[in-house]
């Protein structure tokens, strides 16, 4: 039998994913399950997008261009700039979500040993795309004792070598929930300039801020346009991960040519998800702020609830629908198993998501969990009360 | 300015688009363009298909599993089995697109480095791929003069090496039209299992076949369930082009299973273009029957009129819709400029796509072009009274 290759062997299974079995058993013991593990929002995709789908008049589906439609690139850079992000449509390249934007910015920018400085914890496909491409990941540790914030310049630096290619970051972040201020995005940005490096922002969760704050995009610093690489995607920003469509931008021509090539290569984005992209566009304001304010009001339930249990560590989230929660378990593997094989309140249990697939660093993140506050406010409660119950029976 | 990778400046530019330029500036200049260039039909989407997008009552588009919907993957394992190719949906990855599935499974069966024999010539995208995957390409050289039949087992096995993991064929061919005859494929499978290669067959024209010839897939091979791999898609089959719908067929449980990591990384294919290319598998045999009438019609005017004119070579395609024309030019680039640039016939003129692409060997192919039969029979005899006058003022 002919072998795979080193890479596909190397390639990580997703960390949750190894627990789906455990979850169907459960199911199949006619336990039920609070899903806390994935970023599946339950909010309704606008109606805006859905009907557009539902009234398009093709009748040959074709090809779209390669770096997505012209219309809908142009009204994508209306929002841009609408958010004091200045592009023009020619700096925008449609990709089939975020993930395709992340795996062809790898290959255009990095070849296999070349480095890329993430902060950590991280979104765990980040470790994905980069074994595809070969490239090591170098992460930048954040504490869950100082809130994730950024690391000193100084021990950012430190970790630059001559393969260093890029840092990439999450703005605001998943797991942790961390929005950059203004300071540390400059802060990168000198750093990206000073070393000649690409800054790559993974801004999905662009809108999902909360508390006053405001979001500050790394292409709103001044000289930074041949440097700064937005990656994007309409997944979480209109509740249509099924869409499938993201995009890449940035004005560093070279850059966008490459990028240009390997989406040549596969063709086209999907068109019915670029009509359902292109009209989500006119999404009204309220849509948003309702979706906030309910994401708000989940985070501080999520968050009280939490602080009600004894021995958990768990930082305030900022932005995005994620938190990091410390738990006093070593191996938030096993506890995330047995909650599903072993453990339930009244025939409920939980699923969460071990933090270890989160973390590059051997040994960190192992009694951390990450939680997803895509559930309604009760079920929020309840699955908070069933991690409670958990903890004080269960033994390493 | 921080530089790109080796790997991205290696990446070819798609060999069609050179020409778009002058393509956009002939339509300025008030010409218009018989597009001979692209794998585009003029078919139109089944109605079921797009029946069932209009009709879906989704509220909140979410992912669907990484390896595509469970319903989808069971109606197609039917499909496969009324093909007699007897897979069950354990043995389908659905991808975005047959693009993605190439890349995906490049990356899971070779490293950089290692080596594909491709019959050639080929699928253009089949070198950026490789160049993606840092995958070296062997050509076998197929011979116009043969008809673009497969080179002797001999010569075949010369090209292999203790780097080469796999062969690639694609059947029937992109760009030749070239239908593999059953004792061709046994043989491919027998050098594969001798060797311990994989065989990869790219069959998204299966259902292009004319003239009743019977499309042998190599998965109808016994003794092959190890080595090999299907590469389809709903482009062509359905004239969907636009879904973004392909899927990555084998039996072989640890390519799949490392495909899927690939698979899990982006998350999942487009949930639109699932829902589609779901319902168009109840597509009505007709519309085939029509389809491949049409197509063998528009062939054999294509083949006759082309036939007409002097010092031109053209081997009859036995499927897909697609033809390699050997001209009396000298570099079939400059031509296909010139034809933009600085000629027309009553401000008519026509596109073609220069062969050179389709080759990695250098140096052939360089008088040939691909015309794609995917207009209808007027505009073709049009087009190549075109191509004729052309070749009676052009000089290289
Ligand atoms: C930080 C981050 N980036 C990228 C993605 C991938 O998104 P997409 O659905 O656009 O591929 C996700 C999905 O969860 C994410 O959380
Ligand atoms: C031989 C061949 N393989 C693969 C593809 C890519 O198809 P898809 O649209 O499914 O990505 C094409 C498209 O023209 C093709 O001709």
């Amino acid at each position: 039998m002919p072998s795979i290759s080193k890479k596909g062997y190397n390639m990580p299974a997703s960390p949750i994913r190894k627990l789906v079995p455990y979850a169907e058993q459960a199911i199949e013991n006619g336990k039920s399950i609070y899903y806390l593990n994935i970023g599946q929002p339950d909010i309704k995709t606008p109606k805006v997008a859905l009907e557009a789908v539902k009234q398009n008049d093709v009748e040959i589906l074709s090809y779209s261009r390669s770096e997505g439609s012209d219309t809908y690139r142009k009204k994508l850079a209306k929002y841009y700039n609408n958010h004091n992000i200045k592009v023009s449509h020619k700096d925008i390249i449609v990709t089939t979500g975020a993930s395709e934007a992340l795996l062809f910015l790898f290959s255009s920018i990095m070849d296999p040993d070349d480095e890329v400085i993430i902060s950590e914890p991280f979104y765990a496909n980040y470790i994905a795309f980069s074994t595809a491409s070969g490239v090591k990941v170098v992460p930048a540790v954040c504490d869950i004792d100082d809130n994730f914030a950024l690391p000193s310049i100084e021990s950012f630096e430190k970790l630059i070598t001559p393969k260093t290619k890029a840092i990439l970051i999450c703005n605001p972040g998943n797991p942790t929930g961390y929005l950059y201020s203004k300071e540390e995005i400059d802060k990168l940005a000198s750093i990206a300039i000073k070393h000649d490096l690409f800054l790559v922002a993974d801004e999905v969760y662009r809108e999902f801020v909360y508390d006053g704050h405001k979001h500050y995009s790394i292409m709103q610093v001044d000289g930074i346009d041949q440097h700064a690489v937005i990656i994007d995607s309409v997944s979480k920003r209109y509740s249509m991960c099924g869409a499938r469509v993201g995009c890449l931008v940035s004005k560093n021509k070279t850059v966008m040519q490459t990028v240009l090539k390997f989406a040549q290569a596969r063709l086209s984005p999907p068109t019915y998800a670029q009509i359902a992209s292109e009209a989500a566009l006119d999404t009204p304001q309220s849509y948003f702020d309702d979706v906030i304010e309910e994401y708000v009001d989940r985070r501080n339930t999520l968050i009280a609830e939490l602080k009600k249990i004894d021995g958990i560590k768990v930082a305030k989230p900022k932005g995005a629908f994620y938190c990091i929660v410390e738990l006093p378990v070593k191996n938030s593997d096993n506890f995330a198993q047995w909650l599903l094989e072993h453990f339930d309140v009244d025939n409920e249990t939980i699923m969460v998501a071990p933090a270890g697939g989160f973390y590059s660093t051997p040994g960190i993140g192992l009694n951390q969990i990450r939680i997803a506050y895509v559930l309604n406010k009760e079920s929020l409660v309840k699955a908070v009360h069933i991690l409670k119950e958990a903890l004080k029976v269960y033994k390493d």
